[in-house]
């Protein structure tokens, strides 16, 4: 992705290996900073994916894959290393495929080169899911995301962003109604960054104000998912949910876009799928301000569930498939 | 309502008049602090509303009561004050009601003595309202609520929160998830300082997660109103309009609670109702926090409308009325 730095732009990825570290970009400090870490050992790389530092469950994936890479350098015990990140976050399911993908390669490619084709299948896959999805984009679209599915969250290039930077590349007009997705504020700080960064014309709006917007002036809403199960049914980031019904209740066509990482095959329907539960001063609390009361508690589920009845399509490197066509998309060794 | 104020309980108002000035407890000091202005002439009262340092349909209309009540006092042209008092803002159906009301009893009563009577009418039908409403909610009650309809909002006791109020009061034990309520955050700063005060279980949740709590966690929705429109159509905070279609999705009953200044018989549906558009601000930033990176610009509706399908009931003064019971509650005068 494009990054400008002090005055320069760069190409970046979300997560890269330089020289003994797994380098990422430090997503806590954006948009008003861009700092990149070097974490040199797994239990820095298991900090940044746990406080988030990283985050986004393909970018969750890649990391694991280059901390695990590092471990094996290292001469660590792969097992209690490999524990040790899926412990990390319980949604996204790209970090236990990423995992479980590299413990097989690790047998027959040396890990650098292994977690490199790991991150590149990433990137190929949202490529073609940026082919895949812009037809949907006719000039003059509007379209409402939510949370950040760019390039910061899939190593480079975006799911949910794909399509519409494939479609500005091609010179159509766009306009991108982006959700600030409290409590962490992704889309705010992380999506409307990375379309500044693009040229991309954009509002962010508060997320109460989704539903007003979805009314009249949404053509189509793409968000991104952190797992999606046989039935179709998916997990996202907290409110998705509530999205896609009032999409439905307007008629606006609503698509996830993901990479094969992010399905899980073993789970039939949504109501299997873990759901992370994370610490209350993230609502009770922006930055340095105090927002409720001293007193009041707070409950924050990260993600919830969307069924799949409020799914118009699943934009994937392999084409768009309705719910019931997903599996299409299961490896052949795990469909007997 | 319960105001404890450097360890002593007092007993406030949101709103009244004393020793010649509008005196409000000013809404954008809390939760942390409690700290009460004295409006001295009209454009400080205009002033209050528009900052919304004073914000609540019924308290807006109380207070725009007040300050033509001052002006007559201070020998204004009262054609003039009500002309810069109604542009304040636009949404709330309430100021206009508050000021063809005063118009009216500035004829015949004492300028305070009039408004007074403006606001203890207001709080009689808010006590009502508890009474009507306290019965919809069962011992265990598990309710949802957005924004503020609180003792804040209303002068004293609230709208959506005086059955919470009347039932807590009788020993039902009840929780109430309590939206925070984004761009203003009425929800997290002033629904949960409110029921702090009075001691009623709750938790402060992002807007997001109001669907992911919606799907099991939650028995009614209760809301306030900003302006009940003839169809049952209604105007309030931004997001009520997601939160009632995902309640109806999941079979959750949707009540709003409001007086007879909030409904405005003049219009037909919600498509009338002149929506306000605050300033980006509000949505790029919170207190000292910048969120959104330079250069991303904002859109900030402050409400939308909920259809009429969507609601179960109309908890007022006169009973619980389904939208197509409303003509019941308007005026003989104004029904030819």
């Amino acid at each position: 992705m494009r990054v400008r730095i002090g005055g320069k732009v760069r190409n970046l990825r979300a997560v890269w290996y330089e020289r003994g570290a797994v380098r990422i970009i430090d997503q806590r400090a954006l948009p008003h900073r861009v700092r990149l870490l070097a974490l040199r050992d797994h239990k820095a790389v298991a900090d940044a994916i746990r406080t988030m530092a990283v985050r986004g469950a393909p970018s969750i994936g890649a990391t694991a894959a280059y901390g695990l890479a590092q471990a094996k350098l290292q001469r660590q015990d792969l097992d209690r290393v490999a524990a040790l990140l899926r412990k990390t976050r319980p949604t996204a399911y790209d970090l236990f495929y990423a995992l479980d993908w590299m413990r097989n390669a690790l047998g027959s490619q040396p890990p650098i080169e292994a977690a490199d084709a790991y991150a590149e299948q990433i990137i190929e896959q949202c490529r073609a899911i940026g082919k895949v999805g812009a037809p949907l984009l006719k000039d003059g679209a509007r379209i409402l995301t939510h949370c950040n599915a760019g390039a910061l969250a899939t190593v480079d290039v975006g799911t949910s962003l794909a399509p519409i930077r494939v479609a500005h590349d091609a010179g159509r007009s766009l306009f991108v109604y982006v959700d600030e997705t409290r409590p962490r504020l992704q889309g705010a700080k992380l999506t409307a960054w990375e379309l500044l960064q693009e040229g991309i014309p954009h509002a962010v709006i508060s997320d109460n104000a989704a539903g007003h917007f979805l009314k009249k002036d949404v053509d189509i809403v793409i968000v991104g998912a952190d797992r999606i199960t046989q039935s179709g049914d998916f997990a996202n980031k907290i409110g998705t949910y509530e999205k896609a019904v009032v999409a439905h209740a307007n008629k606006v066509p609503f698509y996830v876009a993901a990479p094969l990482s992010t399905f899980d095959f073993s789970l039939k329907d949504g109501s299997a799928i873990p759901i992370e539960e994370r610490g209350s001063d993230e609502v009770l609390s922006i930055g340095r301000e105090r927002l409720a009361p001293r007193g009041s508690p707070a409950r924050n589920p990260a993600f919830d569930v969307t069924p799949r009845q409020y799914v118009t399509g699943f934009i994937t490197d392999r084409g768009i498939l309705r719910p019931t066509e997903l599996r299409r998309l299961r490896p052949p060794s795990r469909r007997r």
